[in-house]
């Protein structure tokens, strides 16, 4: 076997063994296939496709590439993933909800790369909150007080990380039978036997129709059950960000809020969504609707806040910061968004074509990618894995899409470190928001 | 621009521009492209196709991504390339033919890697020539004689040799645009104003049937036209060797021989189809037929002869070895191959069979690649660029295709220096020798 024959065979649309799945990943690995090489047979497999068991049998080889985490002694485990989304804060107020309902939660959580940011972004923003513990650490404290969120500290399928770092830098993301293996082989291998997937689609994630989203869906739940691993998916959209924040600190601020009640719809909507099946995997009823009612009364009586500040507390992080929000550092230039001029533009058209109609300008078009780009830009996320992010900075919306727009309205905040940057996002996001 | 953009255009089935063309290969032979993103656009390319104008901007691009030789001061100027073949000792009985009627001749040649020789190789055989010299000197030398041929001791084409590196690794050889311009990069960079081009097809080939290397050629012609060379294409079969003798010294013993008129039908042919159309890009003639009777004259007369020797005695090399070709050294062990046992089961098959013809036994198959694979079994090619060849080992076939054989004749010889590959050899070469 040789990895130009493996290339080869997938080059003229012919289907792979598991055996020269298993090569091709363990050579990889090891650094005895060259990533030129690796990259020639990714596009392949982009362009040519994978059946369900190539995709299950790549999805197995890349789990198995490195450590797998027993969890067995925890039971069941349910694990959430998210294809990705800014301003996702999920999985820091539904985790918390969770666990307040008695289901474990043991969760490794990724940093940002690129304009999606990252739960252990998020969570460091905390001061003292560790990320990296041990694995007995970990599955100590979900065995104590029945959650623990952590980075990456193990050495989880390796294999996929190197295959991810060569797929964003030779354009060959999105393809589902390369997502579907990443998302499933880190899943595989963090070691839960049920998984919820939140899958979202539209112009700020992977998947650009609800169509391809959902056959990503299909793909990922037939692996769960030929692996072993019960997976359950919903499908959201993703034309602008979740919730009303996006940087570190302004979205653990916002799910604070939401622990307290005061929460979005559209992240509302998410979190029942995903939480419901979650406890319905993790045998605490089947009867979503009553899901939904249990963990909206844990965030009304506080018991879903509670866990948070023992989850908090528990990784070292000081509580005080979560009890009162307000002692958060704040960035130091805080810039309103007012779109007078559009709107004024808006009406002016309206007055040229004789439009009769007296309807209120409301926000057409609000790109999460873009937000996401722009938070980045501020220095809220990072370009290369090696770039330090500051937490405090982001952008705060007030108008979503759909809501009205009066001329005077603050549509947005820009939180900001740097002045010439803040002048500039301000700029920015003006161009981003489309009216109509 | 960047390179993930052009990667994703030719991905998703899209026209690359010549300004982006332009920019990858800059940037990639500069270093500023990794080769696995060079990889993953060379798959989309296989995979995805170019159109004529990409091939043409293709080729362009990698002519110029080094120097240009400058051939001017010669006037018109004739290239002929093989797309490969094993046993190719074309150039050295063709060159001095068309230098004899006075063509000039300033050809580059490159050396073997894999199992297809190189001409370099070859004439390196002969003691004392010199294949690396200046680029004045060759110039020099086609003034002075009419004739040279050397090394590519300039930087020629350095994007076409790190793509070509790459292909090889990845799977990607057999596609027509990177053919096509990686042959005719080269050509151009070296010089020539007329180029005729040897296109072989079949298993001993890259293009498999002969549609393909239709238009393969056709391809090469058109570039040729745009570029303004001037390009004529012959399509030649290549399901066995070219000639009877492969391996370093022995072709050029071989080539000296049909010099003084012994010369094997299937070379004869080729040698005069190129040489026809040579004679005619050049202006001395357009009656092919007429052509082809020149060039047979002027071996006939042994004028081709001495302008071979000429050439050899012109680059330092000693002509008492072309004089007596029994003067290079042979090889240690030449063990001759017979095919008894292949016959007798034959014989016997037909009479269970009861077959009542009394047809002779005949040579049904003798695969190029695997004769080649074989020479360089015995040393006389190499795998890696930088392996030592031993020049006087290789294999003589004394039966061809569809020749008679009888219990008892001597099929081959292996010219071996080694007692255990030479009986290994001969055992493989029973083997690949299929009769009917």
């Amino acid at each position: 076997m040789n990895i130009q024959e493996i290339i080869a065979k997938k080059r003229d649309e012919k289907e792979l063994t598991k055996e020269e799945i298993n090569f091709f990943i363990n050579e990889y690995t090891h650094g005895n296939i060259a990533d030129y090489q690796a990259s020639a047979l990714i596009m392949a497999i982009y362009l040519n496709g994978m059946s369900k068991e190539e995709t299950l049998n790549l999805t197995t080889a890349m789990a198995n590439s490195g450590d797998i985490l027993d969890l067995s002694e925890l039971g069941v485990v349910v694990d959430k993933h998210s294809t990705g989304g800014v301003g996702d804060k999920v999985t820091l107020i539904l985790m918390p909800v969770i666990a307040s309902l008695g289901v474990p939660v043991a969760k490794m959580s990724g940093r940002g790369l690129g304009y999606t940011g990252g739960t252990i972004d998020k969570l460091e923003s905390i001061p003292g909150y560790m990320v990296n513990i041990s694995e007995e650490e970990f599955i100590q404290n979900v065995k104590k007080i029945g959650i623990s969120l952590i980075g990456q500290t193990m050495n989880l399928a390796p294999a996929d990380k190197k295959i991810y770092a060569l797929r964003d830098a030779t354009s060959t993301t999105e393809s589902i039978p390369l997502i579907a293996s990443s998302i499933m082989s880190k899943k595989i291998a963090s070691g839960a036997n049920k998984i919820v997937l939140d899958v979202t689609y539209g112009r700020g994630a992977f998947m650009k129709t609800k169509e391809k989203a959902k056959k990503l869906a299909d793909e990922m739940v037939e692996i769960g059950k030929l692996a072993g691993r019960e997976t359950v998916t919903i499908l959201t959209p993703m034309e602008e960000p979740l919730g009303r924040n996006i940087g570190n600190t302004l979205e653990v601020i916002e799910a604070v809020e939401a622990l307290k009640g005061n929460i979005q719809d559209d992240v509302k909507e998410v979190i029942l969504d995903l939480g419901s099946n979650m406890l319905k995997l993790a045998g605490k009823g089947n009867d979503l609707e009553e899901n939904k009612r249990k963990m909206l009364e844990n965030i009304q009586n506080r018991k879903a806040l509670e866990k948070f500040k023992e989850l908090v507390q528990n990784q070292g992080g000081d509580i005080s910061y979560i009890e009162d929000t307000n002692k958060f550092e704040k960035a130091k230039y805080i810039l309103p968004v007012i779109l007078d001029k559009k709107i004024e533009e808006i009406t002016r058209q309206r007055e040229t074509n004789k439009e009769t109609t007296k309807q209120e300008v409301i926000v057409k078009q609000l790109k999460a990618e873009e937000i996401g780009k722009l938070s980045v830009f501020l220095g809220g996320g990072r370009i290369g894995k090696e770039d330090k992010i500051d937490p405090a900075v982001g952008i705060v919306l007030n108008k979503k899409i759909g809501d009205k727009i009066n001329k005077g309205d603050i549509v947005a905040y820009i939180h900001a470190n740097d002045k010439d940057k803040a002048e500039e996002a301000v700029r920015r996001l003006k161009e981003i928001y489309v009216l109509a």
